[in-house]
């Protein structure tokens, strides 16, 4: 081997490796999704609040597979204020569940519990406001906690199990770490990073920002 | 000495210990500001908004020493929308500055760019509106970076040099860690850890709430 196959050897590994590291840390890095309020109805509520038997109107497939924005929106209002054009996600759930920012308690007049989707023993009730009547849940409303979408086979790559929390790191000039995030992990889920507004703002993250679990 | 006796000293000095930690926690504990979207105006341009040798209505002092909150509120508007009863700070400065969350700046249309106070180069301008005239500013629309007020005998008990940037660690439900946080040390400051109303709700941080700097 003479010096200039030597050299290109050595250039042809550090490439190599460079692509390598790259893709392991491409791997590493979770996509974020920004969630502003929301609102997901039963099917019983959605009659009360836009007629009997009316069914939702899809606008926008969201990245949860089955999940999707639709073209109604509600007004909640607690003790202190309301807040309109709270958009309705479909499909229609069992139970009805107001996810709201941290401000938007003070708005509305009630305490913020940070919940993971689903867990609402305790939780406050809210006045739902819609075009054809309006409906007083006894609970329901929640800030959603932080939490990651994967699927089992994301959750052995990252050697997290579902139901366990991480912290998760944020770069750039509003970066840092937000601890207790739940790892959310099964087969109908795609990987994502679900932050509210006001999460993603104070750490400068935007729709095509990626984090890293640290543990 | 008698086993009480023995028994008796043990206790006191695992009293004695717990005190002593407890004030060397609290000692290191550092009370959250939290900021509202707010202005500070020149002289000339609260003449233009509120009327030739207008003076400012001093309503509540603030925490920073000779800082107070005024009656007087504006509006600002974007190319993308207005936010309307944006409080006032007071005394007057040498240049308006207008400090937005990183959200308002997707309402008004404008890029959000993260600068300490008085770093205005560059910043976008925007219009302010108020009950006797507006002014359209060519710079000067900030998101107040994250920081630390403190005096200088705070700085070297804690171990930081003014200017210098730290991490805070917030405990808690939605705690985590902020990176990026200036300190800024001078005897015209009371300690006090400044975040914005957006950084504060996202790690549940309220009036109340405490922090420490990590490094």
């Amino acid at each position: 081997m003479d010096k200039s196959e030597a050299v290109l050897k050595l250039l042809l590994e550090a490439v190599q490796s460079s692509i390598a590291r790259q893709a392991q840390q491409e791997s590493n890095e979770i996509p974020v999704g920004v969630s502003n309020r929301h609102i997901h109805l039963s099917q019983s509520d959605l009659n009360s609040l836009f007629g009997e038997g009316c069914q939702l109107t899809k606008m926008k497939e969201l990245s949860q597979p089955g999940q999707y924005a639709c073209k109604e929106t509600v007004t909640i209002c607690g003790p202190k204020g309301a807040i309109e054009k709270v958009r309705v996600l479909g499909p229609v759930r069992s139970k009805t569940q107001v996810e709201v920012l941290t401000g938007d308690c003070f708005k509305l007049g009630v305490p913020a519990q940070a919940r993971l989707s689903g867990e609402l023993t305790g939780t406050p009730g809210i006045t739902i406001i819609g075009p054809k009547g309006s409906v007083q849940t006894t609970e329901g409303l929640i800030v959603a906690q932080r939490h990651i979408h994967m699927t089992p086979a994301d959750a052995q790559r990252f050697g997290v199990a579902d139901g366990q929390t991480v912290s998760i790191k944020a770069g750039g000039p509003k970066g840092g770490i937000y601890s207790n995030v739940a790892v959310r992990a099964n087969d109908a889920s795609a990987l994502e990073c679900h932050l509210d507004t006001e999460e993603a703002n104070a750490m400068g993250l935007g729709s095509s920002a990626k984090i890293t679990i640290v543990k």
